[in-house]
């Protein structure tokens, strides 16, 4: 038997999260030789993401919300990468095999060949049809296949595709931009000829956001879910109005966006502030019809490659769009990418607690954590 | 010399309107046997309609907004149906064309035949490209033409077009149902096949909106901005969750129906209660992203048939549309309309704080003023 350390889910946080919601157990244990069959694979976990929508899972199951509650004294759960380590002879997987999707939150995972998705997790995620091989013909850190070309890349590309509908000369406002969604939102609208505003909580983070591009950047404090409101008005007033928002912050800064919004102009909804709940209520939505605005709230999940997805007929082709496109970009350095990366599970409950306060030890962009060397086998 | 009654923005109001807001002029003079040149005409006003984004131009000149303000000691301006009483041998219209378009709140109407439109005017209506004529076949009453076959009717026909996106057996929810777009709404709502649930103010206008089609009605105080929150939640949780929100009340209302409103659920922006100003600040936009919501604000001015719409290349065959199938069914009765008339421009003030009120002396339905006799030449 091998150890099998896993990230569990150990408390149920009142208000912010701490260190206690999470248990680091080394426990566990895995047969490594067991005997495989009927499909059944088991992956070697080499890196996996943490994400402020994991926040909105740490709930009690009874609440209902988007996205399954994490199971107490159960690992987390989300998207990591992996290799195949071991693959019974129906697998459709082969040993060597580099592997990206949901995965539990430990250095080991046994996948039978028919994957049992539990009800909530379906309305999520849709049914999984097995994890996604990734061949990397482009060299990249396979960190990067759950950052810039995983989750987070695919959120910003297919938001921007679906609903941005971005005119050469237009207006971009990015907040959160030195973030992994952010820094790609930022880039792409870049691409479409917009001029971009954006905003992140440090000068090192803004300074980052000029590096990619943006033409406007400013300091704010997205943690307090308010910019310091003289630097945000003049700067919008300056260079607004808005034509397409990305909305990662709520409450007051998004009151502020409003007033600022362009004539129909489009918002994407991404709320991250809201994971620990809105204290701050919004009292010009009036702004919506007198400037004949248009908000949709995105998640990506709903354009992932899925049964769910392509049942309902929603547009899967952004998948292929963007596993022929971005990676390549990412490797070329025609898109930059910035990582944070801390060393094994043991580090992930600083790591989130780093992340959600916007301020990791390891500098910032995609937080993720390196569960095994990129190499190994 | 004629006299030439006009209802006169006196005063802007603080907060409310009150009857001071308005002064009701007699001393206003027309020539009305002047000679007419270079395509111009006299149009005797037949009707005028009391909407409540009126309310929104009873600011300050210096205040942006979507519609123009209104000038202080200058008529009232807004949808009303007149006739042709004299033109020049080259003017477009003839002698006893009716005609419905924005008009000045007075008895008669010197219109050159270069229409002078200003800046701020244009960005509301577009450069107007003259009245519209009305040839009333189906021999309607002339004031359906400025509610149920006008403005308020074609705000309900085109926002559900452009943005309901209904499909059979979905639930609709219409607040303000017995308002002039809310009838409409309710109609076209159950001619899609959905369900609909819609609420008023009164147990009478209760009873209409069944009568309407409405499968669910109840009694709320829209004015309050809140609906009587025991029996709204009762009602969403029992007949939702909402597809379609036509969101006329915003505030604590509006956050309500969010939590009711189903996944991917669309929202056509109306907010009628926030032309006094939002008190209420909305914590739970986070249901945006959850429930993947999209929201639009919609203003019929955008899609009437004008020169900015033709240039936008915006799609201005809805009016083509509105006006080939609406009138005539309206006529057989296929949909119903209610209306609420005033008569003579001296009872339009009491008129106006009524609706905003939603206390009609008259009954509800479409408030209207009847400045001249519908047969009158």
């Amino acid at each position: 038997m091998t150890t099998n350390a896993q990230l569990l889910f150990n408390q149920i946080p009142k208000g912010e999260p701490t260190p206690e919601t999470f248990k680091y157990n080394t426990e566990n244990k895995i047969d490594l030789e067991q005997k495989l069959d009927n499909g059944a694979h088991i992956v070697k976990i080499i890196c996996v993401s943490l994400d402020p929508y994991m926040r909105g899972r740490m709930r009690p199951a009874e609440v209902k919300s988007y996205s399954p509650a994490f199971e107490l004294h159960k690992p987390l759960t989300g998207h990591g990468v992996g290799v195949v380590i071991r693959a019974a002879a129906d697998s459709q997987y082969k040993v060597g095999d580099h592997v990206y999707g949901m995965v539990p939150y430990q250095q080991f995972v046994l996948i039978p060949g028919q994957q049992k998705v539990d009800e909530e997790s379906k309305k999520f995620l849709g049914p999984q049809v097995g994890l996604r091989v990734i061949k990397n013909e482009e060299g990249l850190p396979w960190s990067a296949y759950i950052g810039a070309a995983g989750m987070p890349g695919k959120t910003a590309f297919m938001a921007w595709k679906e609903i941005a509908d971005a005119k050469k000369g237009e207006v971009a406002f990015i907040s959160a931009g030195s973030g992994p969604v952010g820094q790609m939102a930022i880039q792409l609208a870049k691409a479409d000829g917009l001029k971009v505003i954006s905003s992140a909580g440090s000068d090192e983070k803004v300074a980052f956001l000029k590096e990619l591009g943006a033409d406007v950047a400013f300091n704010c404090k997205l943690q307090s879910t308010s910019h310091k409101t003289d630097d945000a008005k003049k700067i919008f007033a300056e260079h607004g109005p808005i034509d397409v928002n990305w909305v990662n912050v709520g409450g007051k800064s998004f009151e502020e966006e409003l007033e600022f919004m362009n004539m129909h102009g489009r918002l994407i909804g991404g709320w991250i502030s809201a994971y620990n709940g809105e204290s701050y209520g919004v009292r010009n939505l009036f702004q919506f019809v007198a400037k004949r605005l248009m908000m949709r709230g995105f998640i990506v999940g709903d354009f992932e490659a899925s049964l769910a997805v392509l049942q309902q007929n929603i547009n899967a082709k952004y998948v292929d769009d963007f596993y022929a496109t971005i990676p390549k970009k990412l490797a070329f350095g025609d898109l930059k990418f910035k990582e944070c990366k801390y060393d094994g599970l043991e580090s992930a409950p600083k790591a989130f607690l780093e992340m959600l306060a916007g301020k990791q030890s390891g500098g910032f962009g995609k937080v993720f954590i390196q569960v095994a060397a990129d190499d190994s086998h």
